[in-house]
């Protein structure tokens, strides 16, 4: 499905595309806003709850963004690879918390399977209790 | 395969777990290593990567930690989610901390696949240069 | 390894060839199949297994189109997602129910890692007996 | 973590499993959301998300969880699996229904692989164009 | 679903069944087999077809079976791996075969994530050409 | 991040580049090292793995390539799989043995998955004792 540009939005699509570039201070939307405005009511939440979820918390927005680069790198998806490595570097990630965050991604990936094919049990001290 | 206990071990191992047990400061080795003990090469190389990537970087261990639970939960490796979990809590991360951190692995794990469903083609200014 | 062509492909291969095209009335067959006639046996089998797959049975071809696509979002294979969608709308499937389907798609790849980071026991309402 | 029962939540969770058991003509809620509750905002948005996401659009209730399923079986999400097959069922999912779910999604998971494996290239004519 | 055992299983079923212990030389079925069965076109599809890839061809059977649990372990099949590491066993898989085969499955799978995170192009002389 | 190449490489890395291209006997490294240059510890660590996990054992290298290959197919890393296309081809990888390959990764794919949606339990006989 085609790209859905601003000046061929719906009203609806627009107020979100307007609200995105405001919030970020930009005047362009990445194009993953663009192909979601074919559904305008999952952009809407979308939109919604992406910024409920990586806003600051416990958790600053930068670790935010770093946890969320290492998914797209566990799932491949280039796209999210480079749109929150982008906003990752504006919020702070240096090349040197990049390649250490490599590294974990890596190793985290490798031990997974280890772990699987050994079918390693899980330790008593670790199971969940009261369930 | 079965798990080795240290008594069973071979001296090749039993220096590795000793060092693993020194330097987290407990009696007893995780599940994990018990299994591949089965391959010393790769126990030994195993746990000498890990020290090396988990260690205090630029990024500091409990958002390594963390960043080790996202790809986990992305794999669906309860050993690992469980056992570094604790590790984490060891580290500080709160209640609070871990509920952030799953609902950032949850909505990119969501926002990953819309992108691959509708195609969304990387915007110009994320593509690398220089290569 | 290339693809092989119609004028270049062996009689076994250009069986199924002609087999696909008489099926879906067209006169060109996918690159899929093309790469495929370098395994003359896997191409017949998979040809053969896909009719028997995707034919109307309780579930209609749409949905099994839709089904398909599903799978291939969540394991982000561009080609997958890219001819099974139209193969889907050849079936008619509107705009309206690909972004549906998106949307379900996503929700449920963010909800199984919430699972698996949660930990959370299968109710036992929901557990299988008799085995 | 150990999952939240009614008598001990707090009246933000009583509210949403109050509106979980309402909507569902149910007295009990299920451990995933017993497990949510640790998360009160994410409790609240995947609820609201599930409930948007779900219901009947172009796409009816039943095939939306066969869809839901499909991603679950790719992924190896057992609890996913387990409570909306359940789910399938009490929307009319017939075991034959399901047995060619599963017949679809095994497939696609074989072709994509296939795809993938063979590196093959978009056909031109599903090329999206207009971007 | 229940597991379909051979006392209650349609002529049809138990036709595999009989074919399948008779070229396995045992006098019982593994569960997948009996959990097929609620779908006896699929159950006699994936048994012609695992027959057909699995045999001796230019790859031995063992190479095969090693092949097999390489995936599994990705996918985090537990079942899969428990199965097939028995099969691979039968066919003379060693102790140090499998810590072999567990230790280029972890290598990989952390390697495919460094050249995703990196977003690292592919050499010019590892591209495909003739399409 | 930009690839590395040799003129402009650190000492240390230049290290690893000449070590990787004396034991390769090439005068080249692929994209894959120049892109982990950026990260001098995980270069080294890196290579240093693959060397002993690659080398010949009880496996032999080329089957160990084909291992690798799947992994890679089944992850979707088409850098991975084209790389070490081209390096089990340099190992004695016929096109037979490529598409035989595949069709095992296509089937193990497969029936991973009916084994989850089905919910096969573990056979009695597959389980693991002594732990």
């Amino acid at each position: 499905m085609k790209l859905i540009e601003y000046h061929e939005a719906s009203p609806e699509v627009r107020a979100v595309f307007d609200d995105i570039m405001a919030k970020r201070k930009t005047d362009s939307v990445n194009n993953f806003w663009k192909a979601l405005a074919h559904d305008p009511v999952t952009l809407r939440r979308t939109w919604a709850s992406i910024q409920e979820v990586m806003s600051a918390g416990e958790l600053d927005p930068l670790v935010k963004e770093l946890i969320y680069i290492a998914v797209s790198a566990t799932n491949g998806c280039e796209y999210c690879i480079a749109s929150h490595s982008a906003s990752a570097t504006a919020k702070g990630m240096t090349d040197k918390m990049f390649t250490e965050l490599m590294a974990v991604v890596g190793m985290a990936n490798e031990t997974n399977r280890l772990v699987a094919g050994y079918r390693v049990p899980v330790d008593e001290r670790f199971k969940q209790t009261d369930q």
